[in-house]
């Protein structure tokens, strides 16, 4: 049994979802993992883990406008209000999706479904470099 | 210290909630599973994973009720709309909830509170099989 | 490899978000856990773990202003009312956030970023003793 630590720094172009799932299956390829768990960590409060849909981008657009009425930017209601608009209704939007994430690893294969796949969703409207943590244990 | 993998095939009604913690613990039973991390995920982006209250059954009817008002079937915001009303609704609901779930196991218990149940939450309206893998890590 | 089970009894008084950073970080360092997989459970259905900022408090308060207006207590939708208003909301709010929470410790150090607190979010307006199990596997 082992295990493993490794940092992704993944740049956004604002608000909107950016999958990475190429980067974590790299890391595990690179290091030979066969099986075992992979936990994902986001290191930030207004940007968010969530596994999705990966075929048609429409379901990302929708996802985004959904939450944008959901958590309206300003709404009067926030007190939170000295880094902009967008900064308050950034943190809700990460609590009510995830900052870590677990997945299996067997024979070398995450266990995402067909359709699954891994994203960095970014809440704030403008661009920021996100750090990611990767953990593996297993053989 | 060992690991092992699983999967089960769960099938649905149709939106709503199942229960399989019984499902989780026979798995756990028959491995003799004693101390470690059980890690569950769902393997779609349209159900999820909830743990909740398995006592009243109006629990469940009303997490339902209030997530079909909140994420509207239909709703003309939606632009991924080919599979139907509910297709959308459900990948929503899917990123409000959660797709995996970590649980540590001690002296062959899940640590579950006294009132929590391990649930399958289907958000489509149609019935489905969906496939939930379960890993664990521990002796 | 090691692993190591934890149990925290954490006092709320009601509503609101309460940090337990420290209470974890306590526990790694007096058993000297250097690098794996820390993983907290909250054993109810109506409070839930966050991970959020711990600079401003006005994060906590809009966070839990807004999650007040979007899960009404006493919502006429509700039919689990025998524990009063805020009992289903509780329930809602709990759904919406996380139960269970896993974290990389690299050299001694969770993978927390800058910013980023560990809260028990008590969903109930009366003050109540949450139990958190904490494990830990690794070295």
């Amino acid at each position: 049994m082992r295990q493993s630590f490794h940092e992704l720094a993944l740049a956004t172009r604002g608000r909107g979802l950016r999958e990475f799932t190429a980067d974590v299956e790299r890391w595990i390829a690179e290091n030979k993992f066969r099986d075992g768990l992979v936990t994902l960590h986001i290191q930030h409060t207004s940007a968010s883990l969530l596994i999705q849909e990966n075929a048609d981008p429409d379901v990302r657009r929708d996802l985004d406008a959904f939450f944008a009425r959901l958590v309206r930017d300003g709404d009067p209601l926030f007190r939170h209000t000295a880094e902009g608009d967008d900064d308050m209704a950034a943190h809700l939007r990460t609590a009510l999706t995830a900052v870590s994430l677990s997945l299996p690893l067997h024979d070398g294969r995450l266990a995402l479904g067909t359709w699954q796949g891994i994203y960095l969703w970014e809440h704030r409207t403008h661009p920021h470099t996100r750090r990611v943590t990767l953990h593996f244990i297993g053989e």
